[in-house]
């Protein structure tokens, strides 16, 4: 739940972005994560579309969201962020040590061996769009991205979640799943499938997908 | 040091590559790692150009090198294995909380704000290359990284290491910038090719990249 007096814990997000970004920016994954433990923050909001004032990058380096200050510790990267909060709460990260780990390693997964194969079809079809040779460069791209899925798809097999209950790395890999919503790539993998819809299903992603949403200016 | 004898350590890691591989293949990250703090390792061969062995995904999903298994835990993802490393040695990762999660934060924006924009180049020149468009399109993912690459090294500036003394978040940011070895790109970033230069000089950099290219098989 976002609050807008005073609070211990910041994150940055944008109250404008491109139509659509509209509900998939970075900050859903941390905002998700507090949501599921009901911890509350003060969103502090930046343009995505103009520069970003000064000082923003000595908290976040790449000018993007989320960045987080709890009081105790000022972070960035959406992957972090969530370890840290996980850390303080069992129900983002179990805490015997293989359970701990294999959510950390499938935190990863979704970070470095998912997401980097969805993001050339997303800066393809959007960031890159019109640009020579991206039409005729996506089906290579989409061939590297369904070896990914294909393999993510196999590892979940009929588990509800990634790593026994539910967790940090399940946030994160709906999230990163959901990179490609505007295409049918998922439609081949009936386990993703059906993970994706139970995740957006629980009430956080719900309530932090509409904050998001609500933060949004309205065009001028 | 690598052991060829049962060692409690065990990484899994490919003795057969294409050429363009060979000193950059992800085990690399996790033998400097174990190098770093005297570790002993027994690596685990695979042929990366052949199917992989009956059961390696259930170590590995993704059926790609590295996975981690010291008895206690068994993980996949470099960065998580590197995490781990780092928790149980402040060689690796500094206590103090500041340090650690400012090192945390680098390893993940090395794997998620760093590769993700340096692996199409790697696709495009290896991977994908003769494939349609993929000539056109460089240029435009040439532009995207180099954005990622201006952030990072204006975030470094004239420090020695990304989080204050040498962690896992360099050992990660040094060898996902080395994926681009192959082209010029680093040539317009004085800190960052330093600190490439500063990382690689480490005789635990020296040893695990000659213990990667000692395990390749000589080819038939």
């Amino acid at each position: 739940m976002p609050v807008d007096h005073a609070a211990a814990t910041l994150l940055s997000a944008f109250d404008n972005v491109p139509d659509f970004a509209k509900g998939a920016v970075r900050d859903l994954r941390v905002r998700w994560a507090l949501e599921e433990t009901g911890r509350p923050y003060c969103p502090q909001y930046l343009d995505a579309m103009k520069p970003k004032p000064e000082g923003y990058r000595d908290w976040q380096p790449f000018g993007q969201v989320p960045a987080f200050d709890d009081g105790t510790v000022r972070l960035f990267e959406s992957g972090a962020i969530l370890l840290y909060l996980g850390e303080q709460d069992e129900r983002l990260l179990p805490r015997d040590p293989a359970s701990r780990w294999t959510a950390t390693a499938w935190l990863f997964a979704a970070l470095n061996s998912v997401e980097p194969a969805l993001m050339p079809i997303v800066n393809l079809d959007f960031f890159l769009a019109g640009q020579p040779g991206t039409v005729e460069a996506r089906p290579a791209f989409e061939r590297m991205a369904h070896r990914q899925l294909k393999s993510t798809e196999a590892a979940l097999e009929d588990k509800e979640w990634f790593a026994g209950a539910f967790s940090i790395a399940d946030i994160m890999m709906a999230c990163v799943l959901r990179n490609v919503d505007h295409t049918d790539m998922l439609s081949a993998y009936p386990a993703l499938s059906a993970f994706k819809a139970r995740a957006e299903a629980r009430p956080a992603f719900q309530r932090a997908r509409a904050d998001q949403l609500a933060g949004f200016r309205e065009p001028t």
